[in-house]
């Protein structure tokens, strides 16, 4: 028998990695990209840095406060941003905290300790 | 002056492709992959099919029923996907509709037209 090629993953159920207190990243992982649900609790700051990996992302709720060279973007819900490889930025949340889902290309392999494990049942 | 190279897109000011009535998608692209926020309100079906670019998504909101050549999986919030490329899937969604966040690489080009604009102001 074939094993099932699709594969479900439970994200509520992953080992979240903590980078810096308050901030916890929830992945799941292709072959070509891998996806990070990102939340960061109000205070908590992602110091500047750069990794050759694109990153795309989309706000889910609250708002990320995303600085680069040129200063800080507020982005919300509904909103979503690019940031190129080998781009230097950070990022922290506005007063209520927020979520934001982050897509790496190629991915982030550094990050399968929080990778979420495939749903059972 | 150097152009900023970090873009920011507003996905609510979008217009969304609609591929099957009840079915809107909008896209956010980078180099190296595509982001379609799906909305499928219930009853819409979006048929069988299959494409080279390797899928992964993610369930915002109510239930996802992705059908493969296994059966169907119902998919909730905090719970991801992975489809390989090439494989057969289809979508539909539970009774409350569903919103997805869905990852293509590489990026889905015939997707353009539904790109977010750039944010303004």
């Amino acid at each position: 028998m074939t094993p099932d090629p699709v594969q479900i993953y439970a994200l509520a159920d992953s080992s979240p990695m903590v980078p810096i207190p308050g901030i916890e990243m929830r992945g799941v992982f292709g072959r070509g990209a891998s996806i990070n649900v990102v939340t960061i609790e109000a205070g908590a700051i992602l110091p500047m840095h750069r990794h050759p990996h694109e990153q795309l992302g989309v706000v889910l709720e609250g708002i990320l406060i995303l600085t680069t060279e040129d200063g800080d973007h507020e982005i919300g819900p509904d909103e979503a941003y690019v940031v190129p490889g080998n781009v230097e930025h950070a990022g922290t949340a506005g007063e209520g905290g927020c979520v934001v889902l982050d897509v790496f290309v190629p991915a982030r392999d550094e990050y399968r300790e929080a990778a979420a494990p495939p749903r059972t049942g």
